[in-house]
């Protein structure tokens, strides 16, 4: 039997995610019953969403204590028991944390191959087409605009500020530390960052953007969604991606007091999004991408580990903010 | 000289707002100069709104202690210095709460008289023409949707309620009292009411809406937008219209914890909006009000007060909740 290093969740943690809320485990690869595959887990990718899930069921059902923890993973198919499916053949799928993975294959997404390869991850994975959608198709950036994007420097803030720039923005970066900020601004073309770790976030986005918001891309919620939320120009648009500020630690305290008035007098709409809401403009999306890539108008920034033991150690991590760009693993 | 009684805002209220923080005024009408009108107020309309100008600057400048109170109302011109009116013309205008305003002529927006005149004020007035475009063109219901509206029994939510059953709806509305919820359903109906003074808003909510709720159509904020927002289905539309919760306190505290997360997962959009955005719909809008009334489809629910010493105690009495419909208060 083809030995199968898994990780599991052992413990649905309370306050901060620790590593021991899991545990390495060797069970033996599963076997792949009528219209599964079994794939190899190649790449695996870290996303703040992981830690939410363990919070309960939100667009997938929760990950519960004594599973085998969940992930999305590039995963090359080893056998196939489905039609459409063949050895060597790549995918996208929840393999969840381990070498080997039986899975159905309608959940699977056939990707064609990458050089490299961590990129069907970062750029043309779903962070890029988070970072496509969620700027152009929901916050519908105009030339001049200025535009906030907060955890900027990780795997879908250092998208969306870069294509905000594409379409002739001002782009204002909210991240964590002198140095990431530094970077935004040096590599990636930000016009201005913001240190949250550093500086009074209301103040120093006031003075970055003085006349107010148009966009603002929200990964992070809390404290900074408040500070941008003030600062919103009348008609503006919060893109609500994700709430990472949210996720690690105990289920936040309710009531969006003093949120509503502010919404009705500056007309702002707040509308959040799911990347496959959009999937019937997925290939248009990556032909675009891969241009901008191509011509050197979107950098990729990746922050890849080796060693499916460090999975838990590296999503802990980004929780911290300790990436820069996309997160992930390589098991293979 | 003519008599002109006027109540002054003596006192910014710091919590609950109390009749002392006003004071009857007699002073001289005015004179008019040249571009402006003097008008003779009529019926002066009572809003929620009041109370948060207080607050500080909103879509309008805050109203200070020491000034005459700010309000809309219909008034006639008994002298013109400006083009296009002539004594006798009928106007809608923030002329404050006082007997004679002598008021900038493009302030002034010129109404056709109406039997009764208080229609000028609810149905066909900025309340008619808010829940028009609050529902309709915010919250763009289709017909077999769930809506749920809050202050139902109030100004705007009374009509919200019945123009989204002309559409097809089914309608929840949310409102203090027993009496007001059997009236909500008996008279205006309703499908279900909740009283959210003498039930558990978040369960009576999940009974009368199981399947959870399409568009929310929110005049309060706090808690009932907070038992909505976790019922809200995907994809779902809040329309915030205004937080009349928030208004008559202490500034609300910040931090809209919580609530970026659930906007994703659900894709909600939540858009503020303020009727005058609507502007250029304005007569096609009043047109269709009046078909619905006077086919009988939409009632018309008044509460008018006679007496200009009463507006403290009556716009007080709005803010707990007191009214049915839209107040307001007659003084000539």
């Amino acid at each position: 039997m083809t030995k199968n290093r898994q990780i599991h969740l052992i413990e649905t943690p309370k306050g901060k995610l620790e590593e021991t809320h899991f545990r390495l485990v060797e069970a033996d690869a599963p076997a792949v019953k009528d219209g599964e595959i079994l794939v190899r887990t190649q790449i695996i990718s870290l996303d703040a969403a992981n830690r939410a899930w363990m919070q309960g069921a939100t667009y997938r059902s929760a990950v519960e204590a004594g599973q085998v923890m969940a992930g999305g993973a590039v995963a090359e198919v080893v056998e196939s028991k489905a039609a459409g499916f063949s050895p060597g053949d790549l995918v996208f799928a929840d393999t969840g944390w381990q070498d080997y993975a039986a899975i159905p294959a309608r959940t699977a997404q056939k990707v064609a191959r990458a050089e490299p390869l961590s990129n069907l991850i970062s750029v043309y994975g779903v962070a890029g087409l988070t970072a496509y959608f969620g700027l152009l198709s929901v916050g519908q950036p105009k030339a001049g605009e200025t535009v906030v994007v907060s955890a900027a420097a990780g795997a879908v803030g250092s998208l969306v500020g870069q294509i905000a720039k594409i379409k002739g923005c001002r782009v204002i970066g909210v991240a964590g530390g002198a140095e990431k900020c530094a970077w935004l601004q040096s590599e990636l073309g930000f016009d201005a960052a913001v240190d949250y770790k550093g500086q009074p976030v209301f103040k120093a986005l006031r003075t970055a953007a003085p006349e107010g918001i148009d966009i603002f891309f929200d990964n992070t919620g809390g404290d900074i969604f408040e500070a941008c939320l003030f600062q919103m120009k009348n008609r503006g648009r919060i893109v609500c991606c994700g709430a990472v500020s949210q996720y690690d630690g105990a289920p936040p305290p309710h009531g969006p007091r003093g949120v509503p008035g502010l919404i009705v007098v500056r007309r702002l709409r707040v509308e959040g999004f799911i990347v496959t809401d959009f999937n019937d403009q997925r290939e248009a999306a990556l032909g675009e991408l891969q241009t901008w890539v191509r011509e050197g108008k979107l950098k990729v920034q990746e922050d890849v580990i080796d060693g499916i033991e460090n999975l838990p150690r590296a999503l802990i991590g980004l929780l911290n903010g300790e990436n820069r760009g996309k997160r992930m693993v390589r098991v293979a």
